[in-house]
C-alpha cells in the first residue's frame, strides 16, 4: 500500500514493540534494585466476548514485560456492594500497583461512577478518575495516570519526532476517554488547540488550519482529504466497521479518516485499522 | 462614552444586581421552607492590603442578599498545620456551606495545594479543587462549583441571550482560575474551542474566527481591533495597569482588549475596568 502514497505510514506496532522492550528493561532493573515486580488487577464482570479478549491481551502485554498481573472474573450478576469490596482490597494490598476495571460493566445494577470512584487515584492506571482528569486539566499539577489511548497518541508524536510546541492542532472527538484527555496533552505540550465536534459548523475549515490531528470521533471516513491541511501529522483514532460483501466477515474496518485521500495529502498517517503488516 | 461607538457596552453591574436581587429572593424562600440560611467561611493569612479588600467585598455581597458570612484572619506566621485544622472544623460544620481561603497565601511556610486540597469539595465554593476541574471537564459528570470568573462570563453570554452552541469561540488565556476553567464551560455548551496563549503563532488570525472571545491573559490592550471579527461578542477580564501622567494615581486601568479599537468592531463588549458608571 505504501507505494503509491506520499504519506509516511506511522508505525505504532513497532513503536509499542520498542515502549515493551523498554519497560521489560525498566522493570527489570527496578525488582534488581528494589525488589518490587509491579501488579495489575484486572476485574471483570459478566461473560461478554470482546471485553474477555481485551482482558486476554492485557494480561498478555503483562506477562511479556514482567507485571505481575492477576485477574478477577465475577458473574454477571454480581452486586455493586461484592464489586467495591474486591476494589477496597485491592486498594489496600500493596502487591497491586494498578486496579483496571473492565468497561462496559451490567450497568442495569450497577453504577459506573460508583465503582470507578472507588478506586483509589494512586492506582487508577486508566487515569479516568475525575481527580486524575482534575490534575491533567490545571497547570503546575500532574496525573499520577493518563488514559492510555491518549498518552499513545501523544507518544507516537514525540516518537515521531514531531515538534508540539506553538504547533496547531485540532482534536476532532471530545469523549472522556479519548478526545478531551487528548486534548489537554496537547495543551500542556504547547499546542494550539481547537476542538471539533458533532455541533461544530464548519469542521473542514478548522481541521484544514493544523499541523496535528487526532480523530477519535467514530464516524468512518468522516475527515476527507479537502480537511487536511498539507503535510499534517494525522493519527486517527476510530475503528468503524463498513459494510463490504467482498470480505469474509461482511464488513470491514475502516478509520475517521479516509486514507485514500488523506495519505496523498497529509506528512504521515496511521494505517487502516489491522492493514498494516510490516 | 457609548454615543461615538458601534459596539454595545456589556453591562455586568447591572447584571450583578440582578443576580443579586434573585438571590435575595431565594435564599429568603429557602430560610421560609426549610429553615437554612447559607454560611460561607471566607480566611485569610496575613495582612496583604489587597486581600483584606477582597475579603471585606464578599463579606459585603454575603450581608446584602443574606448569607452568613465567618471570618477567620490568621497572622502572617500562622502554620499550615493551623489553617488545615481551621478548614478541617469548618468542613465538619453544618452551618458553613463554603469555604473560601483567600489566595494568595503566605508562600514561603506553607503549601497552596495542600491547604486548598483540604477543604471538602462540597464546600469548594472556589470550585479549583483538582476533582471540581475533572468533573467540570468530564461529559456526564457535574462539578458542585464552578470557579466565579468564567463562570460569571458564562452568565454575561445567557444574560445578553447570546447562543453559545456551535459557536466559534477563543479564550485568550489558559490559567487555572480564569482561561481553562472558561475553556471547558464553553465546552459544555456546545461551543467550538480554540485556545489562544504566550505559544500560540497566529493568536491574531486565531482570535478573528470567533463569535465569543474570552480574553484572561493580563497583557494590557494586547487584542487590537484587527483581532476582532465584525459582530464579536468581547468579554474582557483583563485588568492592567498602564502608567499615565494624566491620573492623581499615575496609573490608569485597561483591559486586555484594545477597547478604543474593539468597541467600533465588536457587537458587543465590556468596558473599560472602572470607566463604566451609569
Amino acid at each position: 500500500m505504501a507505494a503509491d502514497t506520499s504519506a509516511k505510514i506511522i508505525d505504532g506496532k513497532s513503536v509499542a514493540k520498542k515502549i515493551r522492550d523498554e519497560i521489560t528493561a525498566e522493570i527489570s532493573r527496578m525488582k534488581d534494585a528494589i525488589g518490587v515486580v509491579p501488579g495489575l488487577v484486572v476485574i471483570l464482570v459478566g461473560d461478554r466476548k470482546d471485553s474477555a479478549t481485551y482482558v486476554r491481551n492485557k494480561k498478555k502485554a503483562c506477562e511479556s514485560v514482567g507485571i505481575n498481573s492477576y485477574e478477577v472474573c465475577l458473574p454477571e450478576d454480581s452486586s455493586e456492594q461484592e464489586v467495591l469490596e474486591y476494589i477496597a482490597s485491592f486498594n489496600d494490598d500493596p502487591a497491586v500497583h494498578g486496579i483496571l476495571v473492565q468497561l462496559p460493566l451490567p450497568l442495569y445494577h450497577m453504577n459506573e461512577q460508583t465503582i470507578l470512584n472507588a478506586v483509589c487515584i494512586g492506582k487508577d492506571v486508566d487515569g479516568f478518575h475525575p481527580l486524575n482528569i482534575g490534575r491533567l486539566a490545571m497547570r503546575g499539577r500532574d496525573p499520577f495516570f493518563v488514559p492510555c489511548t491518549p498518552k499513545g497518541c501523544i507518544e507516537l508524536l514525540h516518537r515521531y519526532g514531531v515538534k508540539i510546541k506553538g504547533k496547531r492542532a485540532v482534536v476532532i472527538g471530545r469523549s472522556n476517554i479519548v478526545g478531551m484527555p487528548a486534548t489537554l496533552l496537547l495543551q500542556r505540550e504547547d499546542a494550539t488547540i481547537s476542538i471539533v465536534h458533532s455541533r461544530t459548523k464548519n469542521p473542514e475549515e478548522i481541521t484544514r488550519q493544523a499541523d496535528i490531528i487526532i480523530s477519535a470521533v467514530g464516524q468512518a471516513n468522516m475527515v476527507r482529504g479537502s480537511w487536511i491541511r498539507p503535510g499534517a501529522f494525522v493519527i486517527d483514532v476510530g475503528i468503524n466497521p463498513v459494510e463490504d460483501a467482498k470480505c469474509a466477515r461482511g464488513y470491514r474496518l475502516v478509520g475517521d479518516v479516509c486514507y485514500e485521500e488523506a495519505c496523498k495529502i497529509a506528512s504521515a498517517i496511521t494505517p487502516v485499522p489491522g492493514e498494516w503488516v510490516r
